[in-house]
């Protein structure tokens, strides 16, 4: 686990990144940590997943890493299996935004003895 | 201006998104918030810039999206033009990575009345 609870994305480009950008409604805070939790344990479990990584102020950011379009398309597949989690995202946002993107570059500083991201 | 402080994102896929994530050191908070400011101000200031988002918390996250590759490589020539600029980055993080991606999808939900992401 890197800082930020995600796992370390060790993968050479190219793959797949699913960028989830929300802003919450003031509803059901517990129902909606629940969901999210479940939504990364779902995620932590399938083929191809690489890592994700989380930050919320105004608005939250949740980026997670994948090796192709096929893993992104199975996470979604059981996510949406979960009527129950459907129907709570109607209450815990006010907006969001899904974008599907290709990482075709990376690279990345890591200061001597520190953790890389 | 959407919530946290970013632009709306309004351009249709294919565009480009730069992920930037890092882990913040112990040093100089005053030199990094200026720096942080001017950067998204260079980048409004330039073309093909379609906005920017985000979130710190353990791990930050910051997404800028572009028109096109071309846009990203001018803003990032500008950046590094500032030599104080790069000299202050070795001190501000222990970690960083940047990725350059290309948003293929997008999809977005807005409650009646709220404010698109």
């Amino acid at each position: 686990m890197s800082a930020g609870g995600g796992h370390r994305v060790t993968a050479e480009p190219p793959y797949y990144a699913v960028i989830f950008t929300s802003v919450r409604s003031k509803t059901d805070d517990a129902g909606y940590a629940d969901a999210a939790a479940r939504m990364i344990a779902l995620a932590e479990g399938m083929d191809g997943f690489l890592g994700v990584e989380s930050a919320r102020e105004a608005v939250g950011i949740t980026v997670s890493y994948w090796r192709d379009l096929a893993s992104i398309k199975a996470w979604k597949a059981q996510a949406d299996h979960s009527a129950a989690q459907a129907e709570g995202r109607q209450s815990w946002y006010d907006a969001y935004r899904v974008r599907i993107a290709k990482v075709e570059r990376d690279y990345d500083f890591v200061r001597e003895g520190a953790q890389p991201l």
